[in-house]
């Protein structure tokens, strides 16, 4: 694979000084349309061997773009409240918005490289290339070019570099330990670059590899090729990405999870004291007790209007310690979280240890609410339950207890509510022209569940849904169901 | 001060039962009107003894109003994030946006209060005071309403509302270890309290304290307070906050610090490129030495247009390691800054220990473009003196090393480098048709610089003005001095 950039290219420097400036005009010129347009987010990754040419890239790309609308990224050492978090949260957090460039010196290619070297199995391995394809296929579908960077050097070639920067006082500190190992360990480390840039070179975002060992021809040919990728893109131009296979049609008797289900359940308020007592109790224990230490709580609530969504909430957030949790209902997106990928927002609240973050609707809003009115294209909300499995398995991994819940209430009780709100002054507030549309599209709604249903509840994060007709029996069957959630999980 | 409220106060049921779905009403249709207006962040800051009811009433004002704009926060132990940043960082990052409320349990009262009653020394204990209500002071005059609740119980009292809760299994967990303290040292608590309420009842953010021991008597008047806040902020009204001295007329000669300044210093390019070595090196061995282990760094740029920020800035992050640097450049902001108050979106960016955060143009833009361009009132940026100094101030305590730059440069060599981008192709975009209107307020923005310099030089924290029509020189000068700085600091 690195075989030819092994020759050793080199541009003479009379070329390299006649062609930079008309390069940095249009790189220049392209960034400044991209800006104006705001629709496409670039994303740099820029990686390979170490000496060959990745911080003086990134540096050079600075230099001849606006570096005000760049963003650069070195990623250190996780911190300990990187750690606490999935592995890919620290990227999701500095992805760039809409309309820039993001340089990522390293990124998730970083931590799989490293571990292959050092000899990780070859499945844990793939298993971590499937997660950067889906990813970067997310982000491409989300709108992103991605260009992705890899600065090759023989050995021969990274032992002169790496000599060359040590012996120079300035550049001396870059030079340490982890990188004469790297060289060191060179065959391992190609061995292993060499499978990772196989396995994630995929048609809508491959990688390119460059020669690092002559700085002309390595600036020259990195800034060719972001010229090239930005161009296109602000063309109009995009990378196919195979669609996605069509959604399946309803069930022939059209009979969906949600009108098969039993709303008949109900308390009386005597035993939903008593309950609501013991369970509220269970909860707090078990939260303050010693296998959640290093764990957290993920509850997700959907349901339809006047499902009982925020009271049911509130007799959970009863029983746990304020200092812990965190509410976060979900309205329309604010304008940063509208220039990132539509799970940015929820991957932003991703609690640490101990902590709890309960969404009062979640990011299923992509497969009902965005299916149901149109919002998203059957390509987009087809390709997110994907995505939504992977999210909530990377926090299943990461430590977190993810417990879904959907409130089900008839559309009897619902209209009864709905009354009932329209009559109560402090209720009113809930009700809106809004609810009364929606209730229109009651049957595409139960599809769409029927669909969620189906595809999301997965053995790490099922579906618990929940008889809502009776808000007493509700609120107990949640509690119940998270303490027993908690339980199976810890 | 408290000898009235432990008085007893109470309400019947009957009475809570017949005026509290009106408050509701009333609240929820104020809510709504805040969120329209989307100009008032409502800051409720809930205090108190423990078992006074603090959890209880920021649960029933989540139940009266809609939840979904309310943002509660409890503050548990800093976390090590927390640990190295200013104290007031993390209540900057929990401050409620423009039209929501934030219901803020202890907030930036519960450290103080602790400290004091456990016998802090009366000096420091003030000086924490006045901080909080400067800080208060700003919020209220960037259009914020402040709420502040203390509940409190006579000593008796206290101790039957603990225990009740203790023996009960659903609220046992509520009163631990600390609360038992607290009752303990109820006097020396209640005098801390007294001392620390007194000392920030102000006429923009004045305390209100509030007999917790019944439950009815309590929500509603915390209810009705909070009502009344809502309508006068809805109404338009607001505290009038002293107003600032007018700003000083200019100096009588009009010299201003930047016109009497030595701008003929020069470097040629052998002797430049040594030094930018030497001090590259110096730069780069104290970054990664072990003073700045628990220390970080906070660079802030300005300069009229043209100035070389972009370039000078450059100099500095090539001797440092991209995965602990950020350049933070700051153009317009964005939406949910825009929500915030202006120092919001400089707070969010202070790093932590071992970090750099490198600004290109700073807070200062509000007594600079701000002031010249009258984008803010008079007031407020004559009140930006202060705050920006105390924001320095809290950096410096908290281990930031500020080091502040202007690079000065004539009008005739802005001149000649405006007419320069304009014949570089690939520098055609730093220039535009506000470069030239600016340009012509040169005299005002003299003025604003002089005013900067004298009111914001502080020992900790003094301004750098750095001849730069050289820009060799320049870029060796901030490297020097930054070096210096660094070691005069740690």
């Amino acid at each position: 694979m690195f075989e030819t950039v092994e020759l050793g290219h080199k541009i003479a420097k009379g070329v390299f000084k006649r062609r930079e400036p008309k390069l940095r005009e249009r790189l220049l010129e392209l960034q400044y349309k991209l800006l104006d347009n705001k629709d496409v987010p670039v994303i740099v990754v820029v990686s390979g061997l170490d000496g060959a040419g990745k911080s003086e890239t990134f540096n050079l790309f600075n230099e001849w773009m606006d570096p005000r609308h760049i963003r650069t990224v070195a990623y250190g050492k996780p911190t300990a409240w990187d750690l606490e978090r999935p592995e890919m949260w620290r990227y999701w957090q500095t992805l760039p918005p809409k309309g820039r460039i993001g340089i990522l010196v390293g990124s998730w290619y970083d931590e799989p490289l490293a571990r292959r070297a050092r000899g990780e199995k070859r499945v844990r391995f793939e298993r971590r290339l499937e997660r950067i394809r889906a990813f970067e296929r997310m982000l491409v579908a989300e709108g992103a070019a991605i260009l992705k960077l890899w600065f090759h050097l023989s050995r021969p070639a990274q032992k002169k570099r790496l000599e060359e920067l040590a012996s120079d006082p300035r550049t001396a500190w870059r030079v340490t330990k982890d990188e004469w190992k790297q060289f060191r360990d060179y065959r391992s480390v190609v061995r292993a670059a060499e499978e990772m840039l196989e396995g994630t070179s995929t048609g809508e975002a491959p990688w390119e590899i460059i020669d690092g060992s002559d700085h002309e021809y390595r600036s020259l040919t990195a800034g060719t090729l972001l010229e090239e990728l930005l161009a296109e893109r602000v063309a109009g131009k995009k990378p196919e990405l195979s669609p996605n296979p069509p959604p399946p049609p309803p069930p022939l008797d059209k009979r969906t999870v949600l009108d098969t289900f039993d709303y008949a359940r109900a308390l009386d308020r005597g035993e939903y004291r008593e309950k609501l007592d013991k369970y509220q109790g269970k909860l707090n224990l078990l939260m303050r007790g010693r296998k959640l230490r290093e764990r957290s709580l993920v509850l997700a609530f959907e349901g339809m209007d006047a499902a009982g969504k925020g009271s049911t909430i509130r007799r959970i957030t009863q029983a746990l310690d304020a200092r812990y949790y965190r509410v976060i209902p979900v309205a329309a997106p604010t304008e940063e979280e509208r220039a990132q990928p539509y799970l940015w927002r929820f991957w932003r609240h991703a609690p640490g240890y101990g902590r709890t973050a309960i969404f009062d609707r979640t990011w299923y809003g992509r497969v009902l609410v965005e299916r149901v009115e149109h919002l998203a294209s059957e390509n987009d909300w087809m390709r997110a339950y994907h995505e939504i499995n992977d999210f909530e398995q990377q926090l299943s991994e990461a430590g977190a207890i993810v417990v879904k819940f959907w409130l089900a209430i008839t559309p009897e009780e619902q209209l009864r509510r709905f009354k009932e709100r329209e009559k109560t002054p402090y209720k009113r507030y809930k009700i809106t022209a809004d609810d009364w549309r929606n209730r229109k599209k009651w049957p595409a709604y139960e599809l769409a569940v029927n669909d969620m249903v189906e595809r999301t509840s997965t053995e790490n994060a099922p579906w618990h849904i929940v008889a809502s007709d009776d808000k007493l029996f509700a609120r107990i069957e949640v509690l119940k169901t998270l303490v027993r959630e908690i339980e199976r999980q810890s």
